[in-house]
Formats: C-alpha cells, sequence, structure tokens
C-alpha cells in the first residue's frame, strides 16, 4: 500500500515535470519565434525579389532557385526539387476597361484579368453589359437577353458573414465559373464584382475555368467601387457600353517544382510530416499573405528546430509547393511521388490562409487520432491560441487524404486576409512580424507535441 | 401538479425566447456595424482633416467643433461641451540629432521631442552620450560618469511578452521619468529608445515628467534602429557626442473641452451609462488608433441605438475625453463635474487599446456587479469574443471609480498596437475597418446588455 502511494507520487511528479518541461519547451519555442528575424527578413525577400510569380512564370523559378538555396544554407538533412507540370497562364499588357455611356460620357474602371483567361485580342471588344447579381438571374434572363453582351456579375461577399473564407466561398462561384455559365447563353465576355471585403479601386484576381464544351470568352474582376460606379450608372443608362482589352493567354505547359527541405527523423525517419505553404502568387501583389507567409512559417518550423536542438522523432519537411492557384499540380504531384516511393505521411499541415494571428487549428483523418490531436489545444492556452476544431486540410495537401493521413490548417485570424488577397495590397508591409512568428511558434509546438507524442 | 409542469414548460418557453430575442438583437448590432460605413468614414475624416490635435493645440479645438458638430447631426438628446483647463506645450520646429564620431564620421538620426519636454533652445547642445540600460546602472555609474553628459537609455520593450501593454507598462518608465531621474545626476539631456516592437526608423513620443527638484533637461525619444546603431558606435567610440536640437516648450494653460453627445434614459434618465475615448493625439501620426477609434466607436455606440430603434433604460454618453495624453485633465474634469452635478455613473466603458479584433473586456467594480457583469461573455461566443476578466478601467473613466460605478476597458487584440502608437504610423491606413467595427458591435452590445439587465 505504502509502496504503491510512493510510486504514485512518484508518478504524478515524474509527470508534472514531464508537463512542466514541455510548457517550457514551447515557451522557448515561441520566445525565439518571436526574437528572431530571420523569417521575416526571408519572407521581405520573397516579397521584393521575387514578387509575381505566377505559376509557369520566370519569376516562380527564380522563386524556387531562391528558396532551394535559402534551404540549403540552413544544414538540413537533405533540400530537394520534385519536377512538377504546370500551366503557364500569361497576363501580358495592362487590362483596359472603360464604360462608354450616353449619359455619363467615358470613364475608365479598374480591372484585372481573371487567371485562365483568355484575352479580348489586342483590338479589345465592346458591348452592351448586363448585371446579374445571381446564376438565378442569368438562368432567368436567358440567351434572348444575354447573347452578345458583357455580362457583369455583381455578386458582393456578405459582410455580416464572420467567417469571412464562407462569404468568399459564397461568392468565389461567380468568379470560378461565371464565364462558363455566361457563355452558355451566348455572351461575349464577363465582368465578376472583386472578391473583398472593401470598398475601393483594387480589383483582386483569381482562377477561373471553363467548361470543355462551351465557347472560352474573356473574364476579368473589376474593383468594387468600379461594380458599385457600373451599377449604379447602368440603372439610369441601361444602353451603355463596356469597352475591354486584355492580352492574357495559356502558353504550353513547362515544368516547374515544388521545394523540400527535410530534416530526417531520429527515430522513425521513414514516416514523414509535411508542413507546407505554395510557393507561386498571383502577380498583382506580391504574395505576402498568399503564401509568402504559408511558406516562410513552413521554412521557420524547420529553423526552430535546429535552433533550439529539437530532434525530431519523424521526418520533418518544409514543402514551398508550386502552382496551388492555377491547376493545383504541385500538390498532386506531392502525393503520387509518395505513393511511388511508398512513403509514410504520418501528418500533414498546410498554412494557407494569411500569417494574422494565430487562432488554432483545424484536423480532419481518422477519428481517434484527430480527437488526440484536437486535445493538444491545453498547450496553447498560455499563448490565447484556442480554437482547435474538427474539419483541415488545404488544396496542396488533400491529395495526400487519400493515404489516412491526418491534415490540418494552419487557422489565424481572418477579418484582414481578403483585403489584400490577389490584389496589389498583397505587400510584405501588410504583415506584421509578431502575428506572422507567433503563427510560426504556433505551428512550430503543434507538430512537436505531434511527433513527440506519437499522436 | 399538471398545472406547474405546465407553468415551468411556458416560463422555459418565455426565457428561451427572450434569450433568443436577446441573441437576435445582438446578431442585428454586429450586422448593422458590419454593413455601415459611417463610423469609419467619420474616422478617416477625424485622422485625415483633424490630425495634429495635441492636447491645447488649435487642432484639438477644430477637432472638438467637428465632433461636437457631427453628434449634434445626430439627432441626439443632448450634446454639450465641457470646459478643461490643458496645459499646452508645442514641438516647435522638426527636431534635429547628429551623432558626431571622430571614428564614424557624422550621421543623423530620427529623434521626436517628449511631451512636455524643455527645448535645447535654438542653438541646441552637443556632448558625450553614456548608455545606460536601466536606472541601476544609472545609480552605479553615479554623478562622476554621467554629469555634463546626455544619458541614452536604450531599454527595449521585451519581445516575449505576448501583453504587450506589459512590456510598455515595463519600459515606459524610461520615457516617463528618465529625464527627471538622469537630472539627478548632473545629465544635460537624455534619449530615450522609442517604445515600440518594431525595429525601425520611426520614434514614438510620449508624455515625460519632471521632478519639480531638479533642473529640467530635455527629452528625446530616438528610433529603435537610430538606438541600435548609437549603441554599436558607443562601443566603439565611447568619446563620440551627440548634437541635440529641440525648440519644444510649454505655454500657459488654456481652456479646451470634453465633447459629450447622449441619449436620455426611458426609465432611469438619471443614471448615467458613459462610453468614451480621448480626442487628443499626439502630432506625430494622425491618432488612428491612439484614440480615433475610441471615439469613433463611441459614437457609433449611439448611431447603432438610434439606428436600431435600442431605446436605453438608463442615459448613454459617448465622451470624447480632452488631454488624455499630457495631463489627463478631461477625466479628472468629468468626474468633477458629476460630483458637482450629483449625477449618477452607472456604468462606464473606455476604449484606448486601439481598433483591433476585440478580444473581450475587462471589469473592475463591486465584486457582485463584476461577476455578473463578467457573466455576459454567453452572449459573446458567437464572435469569438471570449476573454471577460477581473480588472479595468482607464486613464479618462478612472476618477468615476471613488463614486463605486464599474469601469470597464475594451481589450482588442494587442500585437500590433504598439507598432503604429505616437508614430507616424498611427494613422487611418491602419486601421481596418471590419476589426474596428466589430470592436464598435462589441462595446454596443455589452452596453445594451448592461443596461437592460440591470447589471
Amino acid at each position: 500500500m505504502r509502496k504503491t502511494f510512493f510510486s504514485l507520487v512518484f508518478l504524478a511528479i515524474v509527470m508534472s515535470a514531464g508537463a512542466q518541461k514541455t510548457d517550457q519547451l514551447i515557451k522557448s519555442i515561441f520566445d525565439e519565434a518571436l526574437t528572431n528575424q530571420t523569417a521575416y527578413e526571408n519572407l521581405r525577400v520573397l516579397c521584393k525579389e521575387y514578387s509575381g510569380r505566377v505559376t509557369g512564370s520566370p519569376e516562380a523559378e527564380r522563386a524556387v532557385d531562391y528558396t532551394f538555396r535559402l534551404m540549403q544554407k540552413m544544414d538540413l538533412d537533405s533540400v530537394f526539387l520534385q519536377d512538377v507540370q504546370v500551366p503557364r497562364w500569361v497576363r501580358g499588357e495592362a487590362e483596359q476597361a472603360t464604360i462608354v455611356s450616353k449619359s455619363f460620357g467615358e470613364k475608365q474602371v479598374p480591372v484585372t484579368a481573371l487567371g485562365n483567361s483568355i484575352g479580348t485580342g489586342g483590338a479589345g471588344l465592346q458591348a452592351k453589359v448586363i448585371e446579374v447579381d445571381n446564376f438565378d438571374e442569368l438562368e432567368k434572363l436567358g440567351k434572348n437577353k444575354i447573347k452578345g453582351k458583357i455580362v457583369f456579375f455583381n455578386y458582393p461577399m456578405d459582410p455580416t458573414l464572420l467567417n469571412t473564407f464562407s462569404a468568399y466561398g459564397q461568392a468565389a462561384d461567380y468568379r470560378t465559373t461565371g464565364a462558363a455559365r455566361a457563355s452558355e447563353y451566348g455572351a461575349i465576355a464577363v465582368v465578376v464584382r472583386s472578391l473583398t471585403n472593401a470598398l475601393d479601386d483594387h480589383p483582386h484576381t483569381g482562377v477561373m475555368r471553363y467548361n470543355p464544351e462551351v465557347e472560352k470568352i474573356p473574364a476579368v474582376a473589376i474593383s468594387t467601387n468600379g461594380a458599385e460606379l457600373l451599377s449604379k450608372w447602368l440603372k439610369e443608362d441601361s444602353n451603355l457600353e463596356l469597352y475591354l482589352r486584355t492580352t492574357c493567354e495559356t502558353l504550353p505547359d513547362i515544368i516547374s517544382h515544388n521545394v523540400i527541405g527535410e530534416i530526417r527523423g531520429s527515430e522513425y525517419p521513414d514516416e514523414i510530416i509535411t508542413v507546407g505553404g505554395h510557393l507561386d502568387a498571383w502577380d498583382t501583389g506580391e504574395g505576402a499573405h498568399d503564401d509568402g507567409t504559408g511558406c516562410m512559417q513552413s521554412v521557420e518550423v524547420l529553423r526552430l528546430f535546429k535552433e533550439l536542438g529539437i530532434k525530431p522523432k519523424r521526418t520533418i519537411r518544409a514543402v514551398m509547393f508550386m502552382d496551388e492557384e492555377v491547376a493545383q499540380s504541385g500538390g498532386k504531384v506531392y502525393a503520387e511521388q509518395a505513393e511511388l516511393k511508398r512513403e509514410k505521411h504520418y501528418f500533414a499541415l498546410e498554412s494557407d490562409r494569411g500569417g494574422f494571428m494565430p487562432l488554432g487549428f483545424g484536423v480532419s483523418g481518422p477519428e481517434q487520432r484527430v480527437e488526440q490531436i484536437l486535445a493538444l489545444n491545453k498547450y496553447f492556452e498560455p499563448y490565447k491560441i484556442t480554437q482547435f476544431t474538427k474539419g483541415g486540410g488545404g488544396v496542396d495537401i488533400g491529395p495526400l487524404g487519400k493515404f489516412g493521413t491526418p491534415l490540418a490548417s494552419f487557422v489565424p485570424e481572418m477579418q484582414r486576409y481578403f483585403y489584400s488577397h490577389h490584389s496589389d495590397f498583397d505587400t510584405f508591409e501588410q504583415v506584421n512580424f509578431r502575428e506572422f512568428q507567433l503563427g510560426s511558434a504556433a505551428i512550430a509546438s503543434f507538430i512537436y507535441l505531434i511527433d513527440k507524442n506519437d499522436l
């Protein structure tokens, strides 16, 4: 009895000492992240010297080279590239859009071609505009009213949704499939209201997709102020026309790369934990929050492990995925290679929601493992990182799901994200050092805990 | 038995309907705040047309006039001014600071005079510099080493503290009392490292105070990059000198004003609920987060109540306090007037921590009331505003505490605040519409719940 009592006391002390040691290690991760400028400086260089890194562009290849060299200097166990065949959409000359109205005169409005879109050709096109609030309305109007016109989708992001990604999800359909849908009714081009919570003059680009069954027509996004103006003028002059000129085009596919750096696991080197972001970015801005921060947080996880002498049991990989924005080919290739090489993917995390204040993590996967992983939230209470929820993943790590790998999303604060997203606001200056590095520390701690506790 | 059962069911339905109605009303407050641009536009005007509104300045008086007229147009029950005698410190010409080193040459560094400081006079002053990390070191060095020199306090904000207000609190002593302390040892001026988490070229001003027993000496803040450079050069050339020129001075006191707008209570008009921010701001920036946001959130509370037809039981007052930054005379006068007029101050809330994402509220006051008020957190769960904690108040509402009035602080996210605080970064552009208005909605909902539930 007495012996049992002492054993229990001893066990309690050991466990409590263990928990304390873990708490201290996590604090050391946060302290190091908040006092070291390396990741932030890496992000600055990526944004300032490697902007315009659209999938398939020379800038994207230069960014591949930069991040490869960056990780090579980090004394990692391995740094390598993965070939990825990617589409090559090029923007061409600066876009032009002019409203031509007999009542109001002529007025240039800010537009940006949507990724994947065909151009209008050098001469441009001019036609009447028909405003449509949603797809139901498009259908009701039908071919008679739409044929030969430019369809203007004016669907705003719902400002009352606190989850701005939900508001984006609702509205993004018009950007992605608007051209294909309008073309079915004989439209000759589409203009889509920019996906942003702001009312301003900055158009936001993003990918669109054609339906192979219907004719391809040019697609642009218009700034929200431009959309408001166009809508207002249309109410008083339904005969106004819009002149559009875009010279974007799609060139043959090209070989690009995922960039991967790893620290080999000390106990289970064959089991891989992936942490990644995507290296490609729209050329309208610098790809800072989308997704320079995710890339550099992933590299920072490796730096933090090395700096603090953390030797992971499993292999930790930082992956800069290529081509998230256009065809998601980097993520697909990463999973294909995993299958070919029979890699064991233990866990994967994606950071692609900006470098804002960390709120928590979302996790998908086998139920019991998800429950155990979500229970890690207790370690993050001192940092007020409390939102650990079911449901996670991401476009790039998604294809690993078929192996049963638990997939996690890093979830930061989301009120500001769509102000900069895919626009010329997405610059390094919009990233706050502390918010960004609290994210790096949260991700590193999360991965450390999963690996250490075999979750 | 049966009757009791039905009564209980009925009561449960009524209560649940009541709670649902409350939830809906709060949602309507958030929805309105997130879809209406009025408060944000008011903030823009205050920042862009009424910057430089240092206590006692003509710009501050113009801001008094602007906010008075703004509230007059809102169809409130009363809008009035309160006379406040305020100090009048003026910056004078742009400050100059040049490091003069035989080893390194001459180098200008960015400095800003501290509020209340005397100037060096037009000719400036030049002397050797002694770097001091803290007050203990100052004491150890003593008169012999310090006399005739410029003391350089190089105490950084601790980057590892997640509560940046704690880090600020630790370091602010050097700004506030550094000159008085150094003067005791015969220093002829002080240079204080700027209070910011950033490493950059923007000096941050703020108030300092003299000790009437010792001689007044000029005090400036140097940018953090400037502090790093000065420290580095001093290590190699301890004989380097610093040339300083500031022409700031304090003129005779002047009469300024608190600006107050109110909606009269429907049941207890004599009981006052105050919600306020401060109208004065340092002239280095536009006084956006400090504290244009607090002012305009307070005005927005009144607008939200009116727009949504909320008729408070008690009188709700939006107060733009004058002179928070220098002598806190606006808050003192507000409480003095309350005492003179025997006003009943039921509750008071201050928003002076920036217009960032709302985290929660801190509340001080009689224990039972505080407990009841903190229990309101359940209504804020849908908005993830969860940090309801004991301990609140603020410089401006603080003097109301002697009446037993519960005092609350609005607590927003705090990682970015000190980057802009008291510097030329504190501009309208740094305020995000959604973060700012989520704050307005949180404050309005909090006040609505306290009033409605007689807490």
